[in-house]
């Protein structure tokens, strides 16, 4: 976080609305203003001496720059943006574990595809496209083997939706005391891409289903042969067959070429580098569904095909390792979803839930989608628990870590979408906390 | 484009909706049946001997796969989809020309940020952001200094923005006979990224303006000095500091670390590398807004500040240097977009524009964004004459290449948003054309 020369005049002024939609306007009179950030005595912004502005050029503007190149990267000076590495056997099983989103790094809705997390059991497969096919089969009319050429020829539809890991945010509900680290390492298996493929539908309707067919079972072509069950309405409702990510082809990470697209069902559920589904009476119980992807709860029983992700939010800005350097005026910004649909609403609170405020929701909120709203912090130097609260179209709000203790076994950790606290201390350290 | 092979199945069975809006419904109803597709004599799907698909397993089925990374790259398969590039002087001046979006091998509407393109003056400077500073002086009751941390702490927004080159498409116009090349070579000076910013109103506030100040004169910090004169209305209504594209900070070729946004506005006035805002009473006329960017007319006057981006379209598939290996069914998908606002309405042509219908606006139609179309295509085997029209929420509606050269002088180039015609002939073999 950085000083912020501000702003008496953006605040007092009789600005005109920026923003393509009203919401600038709102944000300004009910949130700075509502916040009382009038009367905040700031830092006065660096006057300039003159108009003779930065007349000592710096070499990049009096030098030629660099070449035209056909395939850009970011800048050099954001090298530290990058995925946070959790390595399950260390070297002897490097692609086993889990490369998680910088989100403390990022801003908007969409995860640029070089960060979106990776959650891999065996490593990324190196699948040569022409090789490899697609199967339908099963209780089917017609099996089905697709190429990807084949496929490609088919009409796509393109949707931004959020992916996240049923695992996501674990250590907080398994540590016992709150693990230290960044918004990314701590809650990072969470990423949102604009993704272009087939409606399963389409495909399913070609091989003709049989009427005794009600699962599918979806299994990878990695090494790991990661497979699960899902009922086939939603293979009928919503689910893709993924060939595109953020305009290019889908990335190795997730996939290449091809996923399984299950919009707001946990992640691993989007089986990547799909090669079969097969069309059952009854789910398959699969390695993936029953020694994994099941939630021990508190009455001894564990819950299995726990489809639909929560409900939940993370506030990026400030987050853990953060500091903010002296009291004054911030902008909390964060990202909610829901895999019930589209998120209503976001709540901050400052006191660790005893009070809520909303926040802006930046743009429209879309279906399975991430929305990033923003809301204002003034901070007058004393420690504080900011939290946020997001609330879906169906009604769902997100559940305190409390609650979530009190309905799994001691050892449940998937489904984590519990409230986060970010507690801010009197030197403005930003530390993962429990209340 | 491959082969497809369907699809009587996909067309006469009852499928369910699958699409999260009821448009898959209207596109297969509307689209293939009014088409006529289920009459059509297709090549049937591969039917699988049995259902011990796939029995003899891959290499990357039964091998480890790649170790977990920190920032990933597109796959190997993948190495032929990169941006283009056209160097103006050649080795003499490596960053002076353009690297155009590879249109043809994208999909959805966000480009990824490493094909996004490119036009540079003089090459890509590489600013260092601890040293970079932004000046609004000129006609402002306090000047201001903003280092990129300072901006950091600013509120943003994020919105979906596309950027176009005012010279995207000329060879369509200059050349005599169509060039032949991709859509990528022909159309790609135009991209799209979710950028996050901060409005610029709130800056111009802060500096408090002048009544005299009319004017923004906006510098970039590269070699080529490029500087654009722009209403300070349009600094108000939307015009944005970006800072963000597509989540991760912007690119150095997009004009790391700080870009002006000028929404629907022509490229070049999004100065990138951005140092200086002055506030002016008058246009300043630099360089590069008399002896480049303005639009030599017919009538020997030429016009200065054409600021707002045409309404247009380009059909990204099938389009030139493909083939249609055989007759069948094939998906039309493309992109249109309007300097205006949304995108109304997209019409598809198979007879060079004797007879429309409408395309599929595939999601919702956001203002100053990319929207994807679709539309069934039915190739018979006879040549035909491909084209799309995009019409605006202003009902701005794409002109045809005649209307151009009969209002711009015979070196007019700037602002072709005219219709685009793919010829296709009885080979399949996709190819630029003018009617």
């Amino acid at each position: 976080m950085e000083k912020l020369n501000v702003l008496p005049e953006l605040v007092k002024s009789e600005s005109k609305d920026i923003a393509p939609t009203t919401s600038r306007r709102s944000f300004l009179k009910g949130g700075f203003e509502a916040m009382g950030v009038a009367t905040l005595a700031s830092t006065p912004a660096i006057a300039l001496a003159n108009e003779s502005i930065q007349s000592d050029f710096p070499t990049w503007s009096t030098t030629m720059g660099k070449g035209l190149n056909d395939y850009g990267q970011p800048a050099k000076y954001e090298s530290n943006v990058k995925r946070g590495i959790a390595k399950a056997y260390g070297d002897l099983a490097p692609g086993t574990g889990s490369a998680r989103t910088p989100l403390e790094s990022l801003e908007g809705i969409i995860t640029p595809s070089g960060l979106h997390f990776d959650r891999s059991h065996n490593g990324t497969p190196d699948i040569d496209p022409k090789l490899h096919q697609l199967s339908i089969h099963g209780l089917v009319k017609k099996p089905l083997n697709f190429s990807v050429s084949d496929l490609l020829r088919y009409p796509m539809i393109s949707r931004t939706y959020f992916i996240e890991c049923a695992g996501n945010s674990s250590a907080n509900i398994i540590a016992p005391n709150p693990i230290q680290g960044t918004a990314g390492a701590l809650h990072g298996l969470i990423s949102c891409s604009d993704w272009t493929g087939i409606p399963l539908a389409t495909l399913l309707n070609e091989a003709g289903v049989d009427t005794k067919g009600k699962w599918i079972l979806a299994e990878g072509a990695d090494s790991s042969g990661m497979s699960r069950s899902f009922p086939i309405e939603k293979g009928f409702e919503n689910a893709l067959i993924a060939l595109y990510q953020n305009g290019e082809k889908i990335r190795p990470e997730q996939g290449y070429p091809m996923r399984l697209l299950l919009p707001g069902w946990e992640g691993n559920m989007s089986v990547k580098w799909l090669r079969s589904l097969k069309i059952t009476a009854n789910p398959t119980h699969t390695k993936d569904e029953t020694s994994k992807y099941t939630d021990p709860l508190a009455n001894g029983l564990a819950r299995q095909f726990t489809f639909e992700l929560g409900v939940k939010s993370v506030i990026t800005k400030p987050s853990g390792t953060m500091k903010l350097p002296e009291p004054g005026l911030y902008e909390i910004s964060g990202i909610a979803w829901s895999g019930a649909g589209k998120i209503a609403k976001v709540e901050v609170s400052e006191n660790g839930g005893k009070t809520w405020r909303d926040a802006l929701l930046d743009g429209n909120s879309q279906p399975f989608c991430l929305t990033r709203f923003r809301a204002p912090l003034q901070w007058n130097g004393t420690p504080l628990f900011l939290q946020s609260r997001a609330i879906d179209e169906k009604g769902n709000i997100q559940p305190t870590r409390e609650v979530y203790k009190a309905n799994n076994a001691i050892d449940g950790r998937y489904h984590n979408n519990t409230i986060i606290t970010w507690a801010i201390n009197q030197e403005g350290v930003v530390s993962n906390a429990y209340l």
